[in-house]
C-alpha cells in the first residue's frame, strides 16, 4: 500500500528515480514547492501543474490550528480541500513547534504548547501526528521530531536525539500498515557526524518508507551544513526515498543531489520572488534595481513562465516598484518554474551521465551573478 | 484608422455591438478590468485572456508618473510594456490628479500638480495628455476632463463643464486622425440635466470616436446616478459606442445597459475579492463568514474560474482568514471572471430578446441576498 521507489539511472551517487503514490509519480530528484497551509503563496493549483510540479508540501502543525484536521477531514481530506490532485507531503510540524509555538513544554511523551494563533492548549505526541496525517489523507507523512536548536553541544544534542530516535520508534509502531500513505523517518543529530550516524542506524532498523535529513539551515555554516548532508545522504537506504528538509539554493540542491538525495522543499523560490530576487539561468537577478528599468529582455529567455512568455524585466521591474499583488504573483509564477526546470535539468543530467558538466555550468553562473 | 462600431442586436434601448480595434474586437456590452498600472491586481495576461477579458483599462496618470511614457516608448508601447495584447483603453487620469495629487492648481489652459510619488512638478494640458495617449499606442484614450467635486452647486457645475467642454474641444483638435487608436469624449455635468444635455450636444458636435459618461459614483446616491445615465447614454450618438466610467454593481451596469451603454470599468470585482466578498450567480458571499468554514460547495456551482474548477468555499474562507496572498488570487479569479460572465449573458440577453426576464432574475439574486 505504501509508496513505491524505483531507480531508473545513477552517476556517481546521484540517482535518478520514481516515487510512486496513490496520488500518481513522483520523477526525482523532485522539488516540492511549499504549500504550508494548504496552497503555494500566490499560484493557482492549475498553475503549480502547468509550472510541472508533481508534488506539493503542507504543514501539518498550520493545518492543525487552522482550520484543524476535523475541518479538513470532514471535507473529504488534504486532495479535495486543497484542490491539489497529486502527491501531498505533510511536515509533522516539529520544527514549527519549535519556532512559531507559545509556552512550549516538552516531556518523554510529546510536547504541549499554545497556538500562536489564538492561544489554545495543543498537544503534539509521536502517535496523534501520526494519526493526524492519515486523516488529512496525505501521501507522504513525517514523524513528530525535535529539531534541536543551533548552535547545541554535541552533548545536548546527543539527548535530543534520544528523544526524537523513541518518538521515531512509536512513530513507526502507530502507522497503521493498511493507510495508502507512506511514513517517513528523520535523521537528527546537529553537526556531529557520530550523532548523524547513530541516527542512521536506528532509524534503518525501523525500516520506515523513506528517511529525511532534518536540523539543517538551521543557523550552521554552508561547509557544516554541506558535510551533514555529505555523511548522512550516502547512509540512508539505498532503495528508500531520502529527503533534504528545507533546503535550499540551486548549489545547495545541485550539492544534495550529488550526494544521493531525491527530494527537496524550500520556501526560497517564492519568498525571493516576493523580494524581488529572481533566478535565472544567468544567475541572480535583483528586479527593483534601477538597471531593470528599460530592459526590454524577459527575465530568463529560456523560461516558459507565464512572466517570461510575454513580459519584460521592465515591467516586472516596474511592478515590484509600485507594490502590485501582480509583481510578487508573476515573480513567484518564474522562480517556482525556474526551480521545477532545473529540477528537470538535474534528472537529464543523471540520465545522460553529464551531471559534473552541468554542475560546473551552474557554479559558474551562479558564482558569477 | 480609428475604432469601427457595429449594432449587431437591439432589446429595447440596449444594444448588442462589436467595436473593431487594431488589437482586436470587443464584443459589446463589454466589461475592461482595470489594470491602473498596466496590470490587473493579482491576475496574469494570460489568466485574464482565459476570463474572457477582450479589453483592459489602464490609467495615464498612474503610467504618466511611474515607469513614465518615455520609459513605455522606448519598450514599444503599451501593449508591449504590459504584456496584454488584446485592446488597451487608457482614463486621461483627470480623476485622479483632482484625487490623488497634490499642490493641484488650476489655470484655463491645463493643471499642474506634484507627484504623490515623488513630489515632482508635472502639467497635463488636453493637448499633452492626447499626446501620451498616442505615444503608449493605446486603442481607446480619453479627453482630458475635470471630475468636478460632489456635492457642488449648479453654478459651479455649469463653469467646470464649460471648462471640461473646452478642453474636450482642444483634445479633440489635437487627435491626429492617422493614428490607429480612437479618441472618446467625456460627458459631465454632475447631476443636472440640462448641464448634461448640454455636454452632450457640445461634445457630439465634436465627433469624437465614442463618448463616456464621466463624473458618476463621486458620492452621490443611487437614485441620483441611474437619473444621469438615463438623461444622457440615449442622447448620446447611436453609431458610437458609449462608455460608463468607474461603474459598478452588477445592478448598476444592468441598467446602465438596459439605457443604451455598451463599455464599463469598475475597480469592485477585484477590491471586493481582496476583501472576501465574492460574486455569484446566488448573489453576494462574504466568503470570510463562520459559516464557510465547512462548506464543500464551490463559490458558485456555475462558474469555470480556477477557483470553482476545483476548490470549495472552504478553502477560501480559509485562506482568507489565514491572509494567505492565494486567497486574494483566487477571490479575484472569481470576481473578474464572474463579471466576465455576466457581459456575456446580457449580450445574449440583447440578442435573444430576453434581457427583460434576464434582468429580473439577477434583481431577485442581488436583493435576496
Amino acid at each position: 500500500m505504501a509508496l513505491n521507489f524505483e531507480i531508473l539511472a545513477t552517476c556517481g551517487q546521484a540517482r535518478r528515480g520514481r516515487v510512486t503514490t496513490a496520488h500518481g509519480p513522483i520523477e526525482t530528484p523532485a522539488f516540492m514547492p511549499v504549500g504550508t497551509k494548504g496552497a503555494v503563496k500566490g499560484m493557482t493549483t492549475q498553475e503549480l501543474e502547468a509550472a510541472g510540479a508533481s508534488v506539493m508540501l503542507a504543514n501539518l502543525y498550520h493545518l492543525s490550528l487552522r482550520p484543524g484536521i476535523e475541518a479538513i477531514e470532514t471535507l473529504g481530506g488534504i486532495h479535495r480541500f486543497t484542490g491539489w490532485r497529486r502527491p501531498i507531503l505533510t511536515d509533522s510540524g516539529g520544527f514549527q513547534v519549535f519556532s512559531l509555538a507559545k509556552l512550549r513544554r516538552m516531556d518523554a511523551d510529546g510536547v504541549t504548547f499554545r497556538s500562536h494563533l489564538d492561544g489554545s492548549l495543543v498537544r503534539f505526541t509521536p502517535e496523534n501526528v501520526v494519526e493526524a496525517q492519515c486523516r488529512l489523507g496525505v501521501d507522504i507523512a513525517m514523524v513528530l521530531d525535535e529539531c534541536s536548536s543551533w548552535p547545541i553541544s554535541q552533548e545536548d544534542a546527543a539527548t535530543s536525539l534520544d528523544l526524537t530516535l523513541r518518538w521515531a520508534e512509536r512513530a513507526r509502531t502507530a502507522w497503521p500498515e493498511d493507510h495508502p500513505g507512506s511514513l517517513f523517518g528523520i535523521v537528527q543529530g546537529s553537526v556531529y557526524r557520530d550523532l548523524r550516524l547513530r541516527a542512521v542506524e536506528s532509524l534503518r532498523r525501523l525500516d520506515f518508507h523513506g528517511y529525511a535529513v532534518g536540523g539543517v539551515s538551521v543557523g550552521e555554516g554552508t561547509e557544516d551544513r554541506r558535510a551533514v548532508v555529505e555523511w548522512t545522504a550516502p547512509e540512508l537506504p539505498a532503495n528508500k526515498p531520502r529527503y533534504l528538509m528545507g533546503l535550499g539554493t540551486p548549489l545547495d540542491i545541485l550539492h544534495a543531489v550529488g550526494c544521493g538525495v531525491d527530494l527537496f522543499d524550500c520556501v526560497m523560490p517564492a519568498r525571493n520572488a516576493r523580494h524581488g530576487v529572481l533566478f535565472t539561468r544567468q544567475g541572480i537577478l535583483r528586479i527593483k534595481n534601477a538597471r531593470f528599468k528599460t530592459d526590454e529582455r524577459p527575465v530568463d529567455e529560456a523560461c516558459s513562465c507565464p512572466l517570461c512568455a510575454r513580459q519584460s524585466r521592465a515591467l516586472l521591474h516596474h511592478l515590484m516598484r509600485a507594490g502590485e499583488l501582480t509583481g510578487a504573483v508573476l515573480a513567484t509564477l518564474h522562480n517556482v518554474r525556474y526551480y521545477l526546470d532545473f529540477m528537470a535539468d538535474l534528472r537529464e543530467g543523471v540520465e545522460l551521465g553529464t551531471l559534473s558538466e552541468l554542475a560546473q555550468e551552474i557554479t559558474d553562473r551562479y558564482t558569477a551573478s
